[in-house]
């Protein structure tokens, strides 16, 4: 088995915030990220897949259908956004790293299933070169 | 003459509009940076210092010093804001990485200047690592 | 146990291209890829061992051992090379990253099994930092 | 002023032969440059433009017709190309790093000068990150 | 379940020596590393803790939390420091990539158990961008 | 007029101390630098070369002979050395980055002037990615 590794960058707004929490309680929790104007991030997502090279064409999958799912299933709803207040998965959820490390294994994973052969192994997500978070499946 | 450079980093938010255009013709020029609820980056900024090695200690400037500059002059108002609502530069003007750089070199200049024997050479602002802007000083 | 890890770098030609299809399919399926003149990448190579370090030395293979291990068994053979027309596995096989990886790995595993103590544990092969594959042995 | 400035990356195949010159005094110059098979690269184009930010928009240019004229000029014509085979400029000059940063300048600055109020200030080319050239203009 | 791994930088000397070895001996097996003298590096090390994001804040562990676990605990002892003079652990081994690992390991794992609900899963190090060890946890 | 640059890498410890002042003086003056047992870096060295590239060969310099005069004058007295200790700059003057910048300047400088048609233009050295120093002749 062979693991093939695709990366795309996106860059988008967020900010960390209880509603249930006081303001006081949410900065001592979040600091500055519960600023409510939101920052931002130039995020890398890394998608894994892994199968059995095509013993004709050498691909585990084609890297262009890849490319194209990955554009389709996140970058389309996540570039240029702002997460909490335009991605559904975060209306109620902190788009933490780990957060978008599940959201998007769920947006990948029926994609790629649906691809013969090839299986979504590990979805990685970078906030910055020096943070980021990785999730292969299961609950979550 | 020796240049002595540190870098910074900071994640911010923004967008680019202007309110004397239309929605579709801000669109038009600005593309999915006119998304008004904003999108961000992790920006590096780059500072460069220019004079003589002190003979004694050999530097430039002290490295320690120009950090503190750094963090008190830019960092502080810049990393985790939202550059439009929160930074005064980008309340009438739009926050690209060409006005960043000029902001940046006016907030840094006179801090640097007051600095005995060193004068600020060069800004540098990297928007992502495939995008970046460069003053040194003069009108723009 | 510990997985220590040296990367190499090399520069080398190739294509994607399937004598049994029409030129029309070839670029159907490989895009611009399939151009017979051939196009490059400068490659990186992650050779991953695995094993107790010895409590002398504090090795789990001495890395001036690996580094010529990886210059002998992939370098000599594959760097400013162009990889279907010098490289015997890539005769009849495409050299995709993923066949590249599973090829760097059956070059490798001998001679690091020779070693004492350590086994080969992961070859990965970065075709741009954007592409990667990864084999950890077994069927491919 | 300020310079602003986008990079690209595109895939190459190239080799070095001087056709006056026997394959031995070739392999001497030149080193394993002198495959005539070929090897390749991922190489990294950095182009710098300059000019005064538009009081309106805060652009020197605008980054995505920067981006397309890069397309348009450059990268249409050299990635997953052969640039011996391929490109006019290298049918009798040889592609070292050097020659491609100023076939890269020709190439840009027309296009680059017919914008308003931007010139084109500097390109670079890196073959690897850890060598490139950079041209300025004028004669070479 | 989730990975979330942190990564920081520390600058430390070393060098490889056994006591028991003539001078010829270590020269011959550690080469430009047996210099007593000592060199140096810029090491990145990277953390990585596993468990289920918490519903409320998203969070595996609060970073700021394993910062300052990572500063406490490895940092304070190891940055701008001589490692094999000033550092307990290699009083009696060599400081070499692998020992580095474990040795990091055995100061983080009891601060991250200490944590509710996340257990420590990988530590990785990096001599330079070329050479890491990766230890998780077991014998070594 | 071209400039080429190649980068080489070497690892080195160093301490700041000056001899005519109190360790309070030294350790106020610089930090966790004046630690006497020393630590360390891997610094990057890049050489930049300003000629006309050669008709014939579309050279600068050539960039094996350009790695040869880096490794002599600059490799082999400083890749895995303590600076303080053995070599000879640095026996008397501290070894910021700047003074690396300096000294590398001054052993390059003969060598690259000594070749036919190219001078030396700008040495920089990084003394981690987020600083460095730049040298570009004269006086210092």
């Amino acid at each position: 088995m062979i693991e093939l590794t695709r990366r795309a960058t996106f860059s988008a707004a967020h900010y960390y915030w209880n509603d249930d929490w006081t303001p006081e309680k949410n900065e001592q929790v979040f600091g500055r990220c519960a600023n409510r104007n939101g920052h931002g991030h130039n995020y890398t997502l890394e998608v894994t897949v892994a199968g059995e090279p095509d013993p004709v064409t050498g691909f585990v999958v084609d890297l262009k259908w890849l490319k194209d799912v990955i554009e389709r299933e996140v970058m389309a709803a996540w570039d240029h956004r702002h997460l909490n207040l335009e991605v559904p998965e975060f209306a109620n959820a902190v788009p933490t790293t780990e957060n978008l490390a599940i959201a998007a294994w769920r947006r990948l994973e029926p994609a790629v299933t649906a691809a013969k052969g090839a299986k979504l192994s590990r979805v990685r997500i970078y906030e910055t070169p020096e943070i980021f978070a990785e999730f292969r499946g299961g609950q979550a």
